[in-house]
């Protein structure tokens, strides 16, 4: 694997880490979709939405992550190729597959109102 | 439109209640996708996960309801074509197309550990 580039100033979030084998984190995770298939990821491939990916702020691309939903113990690994999530409260960003892989059986969409017509 | 059968004495969940247009109530939301696809919904059409229906406990089949998230006010129309959720504080279980319609753009999946291989 080529080096990387030396980290911009400007943009902390895009600077690559060294990222040890082991390194471990806990939080949130979100995940994208529908509106961002086939556009560009910030490691300059094609987002596919049915690939094994995540965006993560400070992790090198092409990082190998275990993922291990802490509510149903569900785990998978992805690839790190995108940059986010840029949302407090959130750790990684997952491709619809990898969500998938550790989803519930019916994931929890939130409080809505149903009103019958 | 035929009227319903006598509900069974047996299985309350499935007995149809009048649904007064206007009626509305509050509380979570899931959704279910590929496990559930091409596998028949309780009002015996096939579940369809591309199509915008959902399941709820009581209301009568074919009853249309507007369904809002309340955490950004997008909002769908779902017909009902399936009984549940079977679980405590969620009252419908929408579709993926109906869950995508009302979802925010970078849905929360939950806490997560990850770890670097």
């Amino acid at each position: 694997m080529p080096s990387a580039p030396a980290p911009s100033a400007k943009r902390n979030k895009s600077a690559p880490l060294p990222a040890p084998s082991g390194y471990t984190e806990e939080g949130n995770a979100s995940w994208y979709g529908v509106p961002f298939h086939g556009r560009r990821a910030s490691n300059g491939e094609t987002y596919d939405m049915y690939k094994l990916t995540a965006a993560h702020r400070t992790l090198p691309f092409e990082t190998m992550v275990r993922v291990t939903n802490l509510s149903n113990g569900k785990s998978t690994v992805v690839r790190i190729t995108d940059r986010g999530p840029f949302v407090d409260n959130r750790i990684i960003d997952l491709s619809f597959a990898a969500a998938q892989e550790v989803a519930s059986v019916r994931p929890l969409l939130g409080p809505v109102r149903v009103l019958v017509r």
